[in-house]
């Protein structure tokens, strides 16, 4: 829950932890609320179209549990939220990445492990459009170990790409509003979460979708 | 989006921004998904009987923002989490909040402004229970400005306050689980975001709530 990283020094073994995304805490928390009265079959549809290769899946009550490696998450997020919005049905779907802190109340991982760099495919594009609320939170869990954060080369990495991926649309309270191709916005948030993520070891992101709004239709 | 406040020290007048509950950027964005054709009727007519008074709010198509004093905030969300649930509907409300870093890409209010302490009333119990996945950043966008995070401490004032209202039942990947009365949800995730907040400027939380879940009825 909280971001709290032992404070010891990175272990023997540290490498290979990082490479390991599964070590890594590499994943999402995903929640899918479809508002009509078939909702659970419109959302067992969705799912069942989307594949889940190199990927652990585990459906809770709340949310579903995805971990795996980034360019895994990209897609499979890309695919979901494209089959969600291809129902038609409107939708908000809530999307919560986290790597660099495994385990739970307290991180696994000793804060100086990571960070943890990976090359991200394009996204897809998907001709179905969405707008969303986006959060970022490099975390500075490892002042102690050394690695001093920096906001605005995080934040200029991020709007970057959002930027080109042509998603960005302004700031509201808290939070960046992104609009476009579905698979514009899953890009533009994987891909900041992880390109934020190869100078912060712990990176965490919040966004909230909305497909099919007939308040935006009506707009 | 991404927490980045100015480095310099405070400024002369801080100890009014800290006061002023908007100004220290004290608030919430509530997204309701209700899983029903009815659902906008169903979300209207239960937020027709939520009293806003001492909030600003301005709902948008992704997320409603409420901003305001946190005991306020606290009335209102039990309230709104309280009457989507008596709909008996089958809903997911996440709430995203946030305290210190009032403004947008870049925060208005340089770091050491903060923090800011309050007192809350007790959470009202509703007699309406709900399933809660729940993450809680103490940001240390103060470090520069000599405020070191005490992760530690900041875990031990949550999870002290999660076992006092009983709503805690464990940890999963990237997340606290709470379950319980609603009322005493929201007492949990906005007490601990405000006892948190009494050490570190910049605080935000996130929690995605289930509510009528016909996967736990069944359970």
């Amino acid at each position: 829950m909280i971001p709290t990283p032992s404070t010891q020094p990175g272990p023997a073994g540290a490498a290979d932890l990082v490479a390991d995304p599964l070590r890594f805490g590499v994943g999402a928390r995903v929640t899918v609320a479809v508002m009509s009265d078939r909702y659970a079959e419109v959302i067992l549809g969705a799912l069942a179209g989307v594949a889940t290769d190199g990927l652990v899946v585990d459906t809770g009550d709340v949310s579903t549990y995805v971990g795996g490696h980034e360019a895994d998450l990209l897609r499979y997020l890309t695919d979901l939220v494209d089959a969600v919005a291809a129902t038609g049905e409107h939708a908000a779907v809530t999307l919560h990445l986290s790597r660099g802190c495994p385990g739970e109340v307290v991180c696994e991982l000793p804060g100086g492990a990571g960070p943890r760099a990976v090359a991200l495919p394009p996204g897809r594009r998907t001709g179905r459009s969405g707008a969303a609320e986006w959060a970022l939170y490099p975390l500075a869990d490892d002042v102690r170990a050394g690695v001093e954060p920096d906001h605005m080369r995080d934040i200029e990495a991020a709007i970057d790409l959002a930027r080109t991926t042509g998603t960005f649309r302004g700031s509201e309270h808290f939070v960046t509003r992104l609009e476009g191709d579905v698979g514009a916005l899953v890009e533009t948030v994987v891909g900041a979460w992880a390109r934020v993520g190869r100078g912060v070891q712990h990176v965490t992101s919040h966004v909230t979708v909305s497909l099919n709004s007939p308040t935006r239709s009506r707009g």
